[in-house]
């Protein structure tokens, strides 16, 4: 489908043609392409160039693709079982010491630093004509338990990705989701100087 | 400077040439590209597209510019004086509800989102051969007080945007850091299936 999505502001098209459906195409993916994707990871940036992220994967047709579509909430696996590979993101709470003088410290950007790989993965996946979609209604515990993630590792969320498949083959209400979400106006996230009393939320504001 | 840094697998050349320099040339910086920058940040992706991201920003130049120097600390002060924009990334706490049936609850995604946002900023950067570096390393509370933030944002960090200068104009040491960072290999961050035990860190396994 053709994406109605337009910038204020000349960008890369990059940013455009990244967007999350939910429809695809139950097709195989090569490991070559995944491997392609997980390496724009590798490359994002990072507080102190930690590198908090951690990436668990599988592919449909593997060992464990019918146990990482178990891992995805009803709502999710409805629509997700047809991905082509399923990619957990994880982040190390602790910000490692080097062994001698830094000790481990609690890391405070392990989220944040997780958010900018998975990211990279998305923007990858679009150029490659694949596409991504973040979710966080999954399983915790199980991911957890059946696939022994050490409790320092944050499980933050799941990445559906894959070709596109027809909308059609999504229920009625998913189909009438299925197009690129828009976004606020730049006029209302991003202020010269103080932040301005007109942006804040009305619950605050109160 | 040529850039030493190598993908393993083919990935677009925003990331890669995406890094983090510390050396500014002190140029003034268009609106119109500090826009650009901003613009693609907006498209991130968000859980739910709740959009949590803000921004706050100077230009060197403008009536708010010696200020937000004045937030850096020292060590990135010494450097980040020179960049040509300063931006500072907030995330909203809340996942403001829609004001009917669902109401305001806490975000768990804010940071992680931001992240996604604020990354794009450094590639749309690197795409108008701007740089980007990010800084944890900044006052917290200044900033709080003296630009009016809200309770509920998170002060996440601030991006230093500039041309590259001379290497040679920053302090030794940092002339030695001055270099894209390298990257821990694929094998050691992404792996098939579960969490293997030789990648978990030795103060938890031990």
């Amino acid at each position: 489908m053709s994406n109605p999505r337009n910038a204020d502001h000349p960008i890369e098209s990059i940013f455009l043609n990244r967007w999350s459906p939910r429809s695809y195409d139950a097709s195989e993916m090569p490991e070559a392409d995944l491997l392609r994707i997980l390496e724009a990871a590798r490359w994002a940036q990072s507080c102190y160039n930690i590198q908090p992220w951690r990436f668990l994967y599988a592919r449909r047709g593997d060992a464990h693709w019918e146990q990482y579509v178990s891992f995805l909430d009803d709502f999710n696996r409805a629509w997700g079982q047809h991905a082509s590979s399923l990619v957990l993101v994880l982040s190390d709470r602790i910000m490692p010491g080097d062994g001698d003088q830094r000790p481990d410290l609690p890391s405070h950007y392990h989220s944040f630093d997780a958010g900018a790989a998975a990211t990279h993965m998305a923007l990858q996946a679009a150029a490659l004509d694949y596409n991504a979609h973040a979710m966080a209604g999954i399983l915790f515990d199980d991911i957890k338990d059946q696939l022994g993630v050490p409790e320092r590792f944050k499980i933050e969320i799941a990445v559906a990705l894959g070709r596109r498949g027809e909308k059609e083959s999504l229920p009625d209400f998913l189909q009438e989701m299925e197009a690129p979400s828009p976004r606020k106006p730049l006029s209302e996230i991003a202020f010269s100087g103080s932040f301005p009393a007109h942006a804040i939320p009305e619950s605050e504001a109160a």
